[in-house]
């Protein structure tokens, strides 16, 4: 297979380029970028000095299309509104790592994104990527919106409950907390060393864009679960997202029975982990890998359900889901190439 | 004035040896430890060598008592249970930084702490150190029970909206975020820096000891209260906390009313900064100071309000509200000696 | 006493706000900026939101110069060497933290700052502000060069060993670590939170502006020094400066000699701990304070000696050194509003 | 191939359970403890839940030695002085992480280990690991001492130079940083997150017992070097260790000159990259890589060299050079299994 990467020296780029390059069905990768084209890869970016040296290229989307079997676009929000409907129409699938795809309302997109949507045919055509729920239909699609990290850990943590109509309308908070990576590579005064580290930061408040892809995942699984809370933090670390989630539950469920649901759904997941009663994953679990992993309580005290669900938002959360459906949709293993265990400490 | 400090080697009682070596007011601090007695205590602290060079002393209740002006307990809980009632009776006053008197119910101490509780009497003495809250009843006690590091976060995040009744019974949740500090200086796997750095971990989930003396206090405002959900992570940064609370209205409110509200709770205090409309606070704010902020918004979206309070988890949260408190019991200005700036980057 | 800062807005800037606003001897503190003026200063930091209101003023020299008892300037490289001049000639001192005035010879300026350089008249003026060394020069100057960060903890760390001419030419080498808040508020790509934690890099090697200013001292104190090694690393923590120094002595000395040496140049000084044989300092010995910590030992196996000196680099490498010169140059207790302990944990 | 890790648990052991559970030539991974026999692995660390379920089996030299074809000794120094010589004389071949067989003279590993050395013919017999340098005798070994984390960035970093024989002797000084899972898994204060996180420490001040292991392979390629300095400095991060170098040439070069030298050196290597001539590496280039990446530089200023190389001390500084040494023993290629990209960000 015949890989390319657009945007490929951001954050999520850099991680596809890493997974791409020991995965074995991929035997070429080929990197675009608008404002560093004509540049080694790894004059940019030092890790990969004499590893991958590919040059970057400009972005041509004709031939692209007819040459490549697979485009990942890991560009900013409005880069993939405009590309992806060019690059549709030859031999290759796109997956798209950004927003621009995710929504079906293109209003919604408007008022979230604050950017001008792609052509509905476009939007319509795209299967949203969450792996573990929607494998078939990502597996014949030509198109594929990539979850946002947010949106992949809260969504997995809750997907069972929700599925099952059990969540009461209205209840469902999700307080997510992530590593400052999340924030992209263009430097910041929030993001900058002295600012970030030793700090929390909350930001975005009942603002954030990933707050309608939610919903809307939320509302096809149970259409009267209606808006739901969801707040962001900034962690000083540079990788992980736990969405600690709170609800609750229409009927009278034990830690014990939600448990058996949430192996019910995700026992044959290969990259979901729900944990025994009583333990909660950390960040660290699933550090650099594909993972998601779950735990849950339920409180007597107050009936009231706290899920906790991790990923690493680069990969999981961005690069290795993708790679997940780009393996779904080329009927490998799902698993090929993202097998690799997290790394600790 | 003549202070000691029982526990004097914890995170809390060095604090205080930093606070107090500077307040106009104390002249004399002795430090007190059972285990380390005969032990000048910049042996064990380098940062202090040269300045502090003062010996810890074995703890002689009897004596102390008669010849100190206040006495600090900043020792693990159990200890307190044990000595306020032997520190009692003589010239001194004490504030006990741990949790051993803050519950008014001996039950609830034994059920979340494990331990027996203290004498009923010493109990029904000691006021509870909220200080922006409890003023009055502070500066006339004998004993003070300085509140936990995430109560004063939650307490005063929530504090204006719970007295005025408006809040709908079992809709608050407060999800806490803390350093490492706040799980003292023993060393263990969760707070050893190789598994603790770019990490973030969920612990005591809905069995922290810090739920009932929050539900107090919530339920002496407003009786109607109930169970709150509570829960604690932590956060790969030394100091700070964070508590984001969510709870929903009985009346309709906007951002703009309640910022109002709180500034007539607030506008008097000293050290607790309401943020404008759209802004909130983050950690590094108020690092080393005793300064809460407190930001807030109304989402119409879900008609849920958010809070965001934070503090730093030794400073307002252990020690210089220890000393504000000190000051309000001795009749001094309520800032002496910690109307310091935050420490920025 | 009046006080005024140009350049309030770096790191630098915002810690001289905080020193200066508890200084007893303080009474007004102005703030001017180029670039904010108009701007109250907690708009642009939160930390000081409520506190420090004042507004960031326009430059204008003229009444500043007469209207001023004392003024700093925490600007970059290049600022002072324009107001200096311009301030100079009412009744301000004026503290310059800035590398302009520092270097006698223009020349050297020009060739490591790559700037035109102040005017010979101005820099002649200048004393070098290394409080414990030039004390006496400092209380009579008009200008003060307040030291460099790294050249701070070079500089206390050898000056015993050079000053007594034991040191042999050439065999010199300063390895400096320091925190990342020395490269200032700017955001790049070298302090961006995902590029700089969990992450250890070197920089400006054998090119760092610093060197010069080192050279200069050390022979000063002794003219056969010549060339000094001296290499910089950005450490993932904001603050704090660690130089390990090597050196070759020209006679047999053991380590209880150099020690008793070192006792007898900084045994008075306040600020400046030297620690017992076989113990030695860490960067959080001396964090948010101005002491500066020194271990050293003879190694019989290589006849070499290692000697560690740690810094604040904001304070003792920055803010604090210059109010400890403020305190000298108006016959103050040197240790006016910085005796401070470190801040721990 | 069949491979056995003792000493699993630790930080090296983990890393090895993460290379070989993907190395596409071992079938079998069995994990030996001594305290934690009978336990699952993912019991103690939850990063490996459902995945590595594997449980911790008790050590059975006898049967371990002729049913295995590879043994990784991961244990605290002592520990392999007693089994490595039972491990022996089956067809298992032994790779040893920890110091016990590195050290030829049983003098120096009683006098720098304070501990009792292994017999002199497993010690004879013991062949050391640094990859690069030794592999064809590595290819033939029975048993490997692989290299300390330190030596192999320090070794790596002059071995060029030294073996050239161009260094002036007593003029090698090496200034060394480390990240804090270097000091193992066991909590210390040391390690505590509020201890060493915003904290630079130096330890062991001459005294590192890598000391002599750094020795006796310089006095191999140089019989003249003599003794060095070596430092080492515990960094605020989990992992990562430069080595900072510096020293004196006998004859003039160049910058480029060095650089060509190590290219004729390091051309060939897979896993060792020399940086252009201006470049330096730092230690996120090479996080969780098997790579080792050097700069340096000569300075005409003081005619000293700079040389700078860093690794990740629990992969090239252990199990993954571990890794390709068992690839050299078993005439695979030499990069099987440890050809993953750098981690970025």
């Amino acid at each position: 297979m015949k890989a390319g990467i657009i945007g490929a020296t951001g954050y999520g780029g850099l991680e596809l380029i890493r997974l791409l390059s020991v995965h074995p069905e991929v035997k070429t990768i080929r990197i675009f970028s608008t404002t560093e084209a004509g540049t080694p890869v790894d004059e940019i970016y030092s890790h990969l000095n004499k590893i991958a040296q590919t040059e970057l290229e400009e972005i041509h989307t004709e031939t692209m299309k007819h040459s490549l079997d697979v485009i990942f676009l890991a560009a900013p929000a409005g880069v993939s509104v405009q590309l992806t409907p060019q690059l549709l129409g030859g031999k290759a699938k796109v997956i798209d790592l950004s927003g621009d795809l995710r929504l079906k309302d293109p209003a919604a997109y408007q008022e979230w994104y604050k950017k001008d949507s792609a052509p509905l045919e476009t939007i319509n055509q795209a299967v949203y990527g969450l792996s573990e729920w929607n494998g078939e239909a990502i597996s014949k699609a030509e198109t594929i919106a990539n979850p946002g990290c947010y949106p992949t850990a809260a969504l997995l943590g809750s997907g069972p409950v929700v599925k099952e109509n059990l969540v009461i309308p209205g209840s469902l908070i999700i307080d997510a907390k992530s590593g400052v990576s999340g924030a992209g590579k263009n430097p910041a005064k929030m993001t900058h060393f002295a600012h970030a580290q030793e700090n929390l930061q909350i930001y975005k408040v009942n603002q954030h864009q990933h707050i309608p892809e939610i919903e809307q995942q939320m509302n096809n699984w149970d259409r009267d679960m209606g808006a739901v809370t969801f707040s962001t933090h900034l962690v000083p670390m540079t990788r992980g997202i736990m969405a600690t989630t709170y609800l609750q539950l229409n009927k009278n469920k034990t830690t014990h029975d939600l448990l058996e649901l949430y192996e019910n759904y995700y026992g044959e997941c290969p990259f979901v982990r729900v944990r025994k009663e009583g333990q909660f994953p950390c960040t660290k679990d699933v550090h650099t890998s594909n993972y998601c992993d779950i735990g849950l309580t339920v409180d007597e005290r107050t009936n009231r359900v706290t899920i906790v669900s991790v990923i690493d938002n680069l990969m999981k959360g961005a690069a290795s889901q993708a790679v997940q459906n780009m393996n779904l949709l080329f009927s490998l293993e799902e698993s090929t190439g993202i097998q690799t265990l997290p790394v600790y400490p």
